[in-house]
């Protein structure tokens, strides 16, 4: 199939070295002549370029552009797009961008592939990204049932498990699975950053290992990403953050009242919890 | 050397397997029958026994126990332990522990090897686990020097990195880095477990990947160590809740009001300071 890739950073850019791997012709833009020389040099799609037009013969077109880029769409990009191709987009959030471009395209479908590292820029993408995701296609009443059969066809051949949801559902889960870990972690590097006692400092950074590691990875990656999910997340962030606050508290109040059989029931429960999350 | 290793878990069967790769003599000590039998399966030590007499000929011996069995120890291991051996632990807080062993024992010096999976037990020990760790000893004024300077040779003969503090500091700083993390990860599982809306739940399981994965990690650890972590830094455990706390509302606060500027800005800065903690 004739391809095309609108962005070719960490998403775009594994997307287009697995799917030239898996013999698609793929078209890639990007946003400026930096980028394009780079993204020839890592071989990121056959044919690369800064203009859009490139995607004039595409019969599939995957926006992965920064979310705000999704949400207000050249009008250069919106015009460069096949009347007949099947679009789709790898967002973070759903309510909002299957909204736009169901308006501006017939044949939009929203996904959102659950695959991500820290890195970001032309430089991150790598084809082992999507290597057993799970890949969240939102589909909603107005949906073409051939487009949606074509993109789930296309994510399933990248060996991706397909989830089935309403934008609005993916929104909500997205908030408490993959939005509210950033904040967390950002507020827990800010609490580790002991700046009025620097020898305390000292020593937490030489003791930091993998848990801390772990835990506060989220919080180390791209601030664009975490902005652009408060943005246009807003009413599900603050609602997670609430109920993480809630959560906290309680085991705060068990600790402060020594309540130890409690805790070690909760931290219990917690483990077993986590299994149901995890694989 | 003739080590002596009282437990042998995932820190002390780590230990074992490592040590004995060095051509030392390992003595292990395990708590019951099968253990004994799973572990000489898995040769965590040259001598494994439940009878801690076995350590009677050895120069060192490392308590890898849980953290209130070195607060509590039997007076049966304190008998067995040879008057002239150098001894040190492993545990994840030290001022109890070191105050409780340098009355019990004149060559006590205690440290803390910053590393760990969430696997527990027998089987967990894997020869690796100690690749490039950091080591924290924590020496008192009433530390011998010669037992000190065995206890750091034979870290440094494991590849490990070794940094110096009070039992104190130590204990401050393990709070802010590995304990705060485990309350963390506790309560973001339990705020992801929606109880009472089963197919938010369903689809967040779904969608849980990398992200949550790793943020939760070490909320899916044995529970009794985080129990025993806030029966034993509970002043510390608090402080670094609270303080997170007051982290975690600013970024509420600023999400709440739309400042995105400010928002990205501590996002940016979040992950700038992680650099500092990680390596």
């Amino acid at each position: 199939m004739k391809i095309g890739i609108v962005g070719l950073g960490l998403i775009g850019g594994s997307l287009g070295l697995k799917l030239q791997n898996m013999n698609h012709t793929i078209y890639g833009i990007v946003n400026n002549k930096i980028n394009e020389e780079k993204a020839k040099e890592k071989k990121l799609a056959n044919f690369i370029s800064c203009d859009p037009s490139l995607l004039k013969e595409c019969e599939l077109v995957i926006l992965a552009l920064p979310i705000k880029d999704l949400i207000s769409p050249s009008q250069r990009l919106i015009a460069s797009i096949p009347k007949e191709a099947i679009v789709t987009d790898v967002g973070s959030v759903k309510e909002p961008i299957v909204y736009k471009w169901e308006n501006l395209h017939p044949l939009f479908i929203g996904s959102h592939p659950m695959a991500g590292t820290e890195k970001k820029g032309v430089n991150a993408g790598f084809e082992g990204l999507f290597k057993n995701a799970k890949w969240i296609i939102t589909p909603t009443q107005n949906s073409n049932l051939n487009a949606l059969r074509t993109i789930s066809e296309l994510i399933k051949a990248m060996d991706c498990e397909i989830c089935q949801a309403s934008p609005k559902e993916h929104d909500e889960a997205a908030s408490l699975i993959s939005h509210l870990p950033i904040f967390l972690a950002s507020a827990l590097i800010d609490t580790a950053n002991t700046k009025n006692n620097q020898s305390l400092l000292d020593l937490a950074q030489k003791l930091a290992a993998t848990g801390f590691a772990d835990t506060s990875r989220v919080g180390g990656g791209n601030e664009k990403l975490g902005l652009d999910l408060a943005m246009n997340n807003q009413i599900n962030v603050l609602n997670a953050i609430n109920n993480f606050k809630n959560k906290l508290n309680k085991l705060e109040s068990i600790i402060k009242e020594k309540n130890w059989e409690l805790l070690s029931q909760k931290l219990a429960e917690a483990k077993e919890i986590r299994k149901n999350f995890i694989n």
